[in-house]
């Protein structure tokens, strides 16, 4: 019932995975699964770690995520919003809603995800909406595809 | 949709709160709340911090509890088990299960707890639940109440 740590944040019995599996868009992320969701917790805990100047997917998906930063800063793009965020930061990502998280800031950035166990997959964005987000200037600088 | 840390363990426009209102036995816990349930998230988060030397109640109930601890160190029982903490251990509390936080460690002990924003009420050990945990020679050493 205790997931101990073992090391700086790894786990004990927890296996590091590449961020996805499936060739999306990312760099220098990995992730640990700690929490599968059971009794009256439907919800998964991931602990997802971007390495220095790494990126996650830019994307968008109806489930929503609750992250709270645990290991160093970096930068996150929220909608339209680009916020600068340090370890203890709680970020609300609400459905269907642009995000990427970045390290920006020559350190890791580490980060526990709670999130639904049911849900739909991420969506990336096409041509149209690459126009669009690209018709706001900072958003236009900060994305990485 | 960011909550921001503001100075070591609080957060930008949330309030600091004893751990209950309701004279519950506890020595030295705060409460804070960062995030309410939303969209698909049915999950409060809260951070928790245990002052030194200080406990949170010891109590059991039908919702579950994960925690991850994100200051300091100290001694959890979950069930009969008593287990050593530190920063970024999880801790999944079953339903129904007797469980005690505390800071043994001469130093804070805060954590994150996740939980179902519907749930019910803890329950604290009557005389016949006492007399059983203390039939533990480990779990009688450790419990306050």
């Amino acid at each position: 019932m205790i997931r101990h740590r073992e090391g700086d944040y790894r786990w004990k019995g927890i296996d590091v995975h590449p961020y996805k599996e499936d060739g999306t868009i990312f760099k220098s992320v990995t992730r640990q699964t700690l929490f599968h969701g059971a009794d009256d917790l439907a919800v998964e805990l991931r602990y997802f770690e971007v390495g220095v100047d790494g990126h996650t997917t830019l994307e968008r998906h109806q489930h929503a995520h609750l992250v709270t930063i645990i290991r160093g800063s970096g930068e996150v793009l929220v909608g339209d919003q680009i916020s600068k965020i340090q370890t203890h930061d709680v970020v609300h990502v609400p459905p269907f809603t642009w995000h990427q998280f970045r390290a920006t800031n020559s350190e890791e950035l580490g980060f526990l995800c709670v999130v639904n166990p049911v849900r739909d997959r991420p969506q990336r964005p096409g041509p149209e909406e690459l126009i669009e987000l690209n018709s706001n200037e900072d958003v236009a600088g900060f994305i990485r595809v």
